[in-house]
């Protein structure tokens, strides 16, 4: 009767109390409250939304619904990364050994691929024999040894947000702040951090396009981690445009160790630097920003970086050798140049078309129980803003066989615009949020 | 993703269009779409609303999703009533047979109790041997041989609606007029009608309190009715207080037989002839108000009413010895009689409370799958408006134990209020409404 209660209640626009969020949500995990009686709750949330209190209530009851990581007696700054999610954001896979090469701990849960974003644990596992699903004990043991692991949720991490995530992801009520920052930060509070860096993507490729929603989002999590020792810097970055040239799992797991050796788009390594130059002032490790990039630019320079990474794949049962032979991934059966059909400037490269492409072409997922291929996908070289020659090579297409060839050559020709102008993309990282408040980001 | 889709539109508060009702529908009844996604639309459905044409698709998609009884061959007019819902309301139990006794076929299909109200299926299975599963074919020999069948909405009608209506009481979705109104008005349309009676329901004990919203929903399922040939006559009648003065499945039965003989409560007697009027009319078979009451009076002066009511017994299994014999119903172990505490108006009997605690007492259903006992209830003899004094005795409980005694008399102490003075309860029938418009109730 309780969950009835409470769905009548929110439907009403009423609020639910933090001892009623923290019973809905461990019956729902324990299987005592129905998926129906959720799904019903999760709607009214969606429509009649949360205050700050129940936010934070939700939160909470999600992370004690499962067990935490338990890192302090590591003592050494703990900080992780999140990001809302894009195409072509592989920034995690470079981040994490990067970070952690530089004496941070990096204990980095990460999801799978959904709808038209990808996922690092679909990238991480096109290395031959990596496993993303070590236990608790493996993955602190690891981080003891190595100062980073790269898995999933584990069962015991906040296991009625996994619930609930995946039915928000089948009843259309993912686009919820107080949803997405709950969830997100229930999983983020497990890994008993001392920092997290969010990377929040805005445009159209986003789960989130407004900025001012976005913005709402990351003052809504930098107080949710504030308020329960966490603190929490926050990152505004495109998402109008793939990030780098490579989407598509084994080819972003390539460009990835490209930018571990210092050989990555531009654009991906500024992300990278940003982001990692954040989580180096959170840990307490760098003196300034100026000396945190210095860190992060040595460690690639050096190897260190990549070096660390190599030790994260054999920690996880992966063949290390990729980092110095990427031909080891897994190849794509068939490749295709996609030529621009006209002369003109690159106006827009739309990432929700070509992360529904690479779905098309059996590199997604449309049910959570879907195979991912790890082998197609696309490499686009042209950015929006580049002006372009009809008949000159702007992309190539990976696929399994002609017929999804063809249907990348499609995704690609609606996803890429060719005008005689083109209208200015976002500013790559346009806002930096902290819990001081929002300022301009000085690229 | 045709469901995720619908959810996400209506969320948003876009329109579902006829085609795709009908698709979500028939999926739904298959099992194709699950029931987590259905209670996600139906949320969104509450929270958005439906418009005309929606609720009139709905309609059609649940009717659609099964058979129709089909009756055309039978070339007598086809006319039964609907109510609401409420506390003591045994109507159906005396209005099927006396309108079947005047050569009108009664179709009736209803549903059990749920919540604090009452069902018709529940009372009639207080009968010994009274099966309400009658088949599709079975319903229809016993229409052809009697005229009248009182049974529960078979597998084979309106199945969407079947599983659609469970959900939205397990997930908080009851209270909606375009829900209401298409739940209702499929189930009727399945019944191959020639009219249709309303018993709309107003007040504390309603599932829609108030007068502005039961007008609405009487001119939705007027229009439904018109525009699909079944015309369609709505009474509004008084749910401040239970109707009648028994409450609890083989007590209200009782009272019916008593109705059947001439013998039941005045605002029993009256509710029943009222819209017993309403059948004739639409039926065709009285000619004007004045006819049609005369009619219904001497059919139950006759007998032949209660004649009939046996051969509807006969007909689905029961023992129609219970008419003259309604000692034969089952009885309840224990009784006690509930006396004013004080003396003064009885200025309220509230028939929530009162239907919550025949529920507690084990008559009613929290569950689909729970089994009400037939025998617990009460016999409320003090009305509204009544002057009693301090101990006399004004209700009687009966229960399975003592425990259910107590348990009875705790909510008779908050159901029955005495005051110093008593507020206007409602008219008992206060509007009348048709495709015309809404008007007075002439009592």
């Amino acid at each position: 009767m309780l969950a009835h209660r409470l769905i009548e209640r929110k439907r009403d626009g009423g609020r639910i109390e933090p001892g009623e969020w923290r019973a809905v949500a461990l019956a729902y995990a324990k299987g005592h409250v129905p998926d129906y009686q959720m799904a019903a709750l999760l709607m009214a949330c969606f429509l009649r939304g949360l205050d700050r209190a129940e936010t934070a209530a939700l939160t909470d009851a999600m992370l004690l619904s499962g067990d935490r990581l338990e890192l302090g007696h590591l003592a050494r700054p703990r900080v992780d990364k999140h990001s809302t999610g894009g195409v072509g954001d592989k920034v995690s896979l470079v981040l994490a050994p990067l970070v952690a090469s530089l004496g941070v701990v990096v204990p980095m849960m990460s999801g799978r691929s959904l709808g038209h974003t990808g996922g690092t644990l679909d990238k991480l596992e096109s290395i031959p024999g990596f496993r993303t699903d070590l236990s608790l004990a493996d993955a602190r043991a690891q981080l003891e040894r190595i100062g980073c692991v790269m898995i999933g949720q584990t069962p015991e991490i906040a296991p009625a947000d996994r619930k609930m995530y995946a039915l928000r992801d089948a009843t259309a009520t993912v686009e919820s702040i107080p949803l997405i920052a709950a969830s997100i930060m229930s999983k983020k509070l497990a890994e008993d951090l001392t920092g997290l860096v969010l990377d929040l993507k805005r445009g159209s490729g986003s789960f989130l396009p407004e900025l001012e929603r976005v913005l709402q989002l990351a003052e809504v999590m930098i107080k949710l981690g504030a308020d329960r020792g966490c603190p929490c810097v926050a990152l505004v970055t495109a998402m109008d445009r793939p990030l780098g040239r490579a989407c598509g799992n084994a080819l972003e797991l390539e460009e990835a160790i490209a930018a571990l050796k210092n050989e990555g788009p531009p654009d991906l390594m500024e992300v990278t630097y940003a982001l990692g130059t954040e989580m180096l002032l959170l840990a307490g490790t760098a003196a300034d920003a100026a000396d945190a990039r210095r860190q992060l630019q040595r460690s690639i320079e050096t190897g260190r970086a990549a070096e660390r990474f190599q030790q994260i794949i054999e920690g996880q049962g992966g063949n290390p050798a990729v980092v110095d032979d990427p031909a080891l991934l897994p190849q794509a059966a068939e490749c295709e140049i996609f030529s621009a059909p006209r002369r003109g400037f690159v106006a827009r490269v739309e990432p929700k078309t070509i992360g529904r492409g690479i779905v098309e072409m059996g590199g997604g997922r449309t049910r959570v129980e879907d195979v991912a291929d790890p082998t197609v996908g696309f490499v686009i070289t042209a950015r929006p803003g580049d002006w372009v020659e009809s008949g000159e090579p702007i992309a190539t297409i990976f696929a399994r066989d002609r017929a999804g060839i063809t249907s990348g050559r499609q995704a690609l020709r609606s996803a890429l615009l060719i005008a005689d102008e083109a209208d200015p993309a976002l500013p790559l990282i346009s806002h930096r949020v902290t819990g001081a408040g929002v300022e301009a980001y000085a690229n």
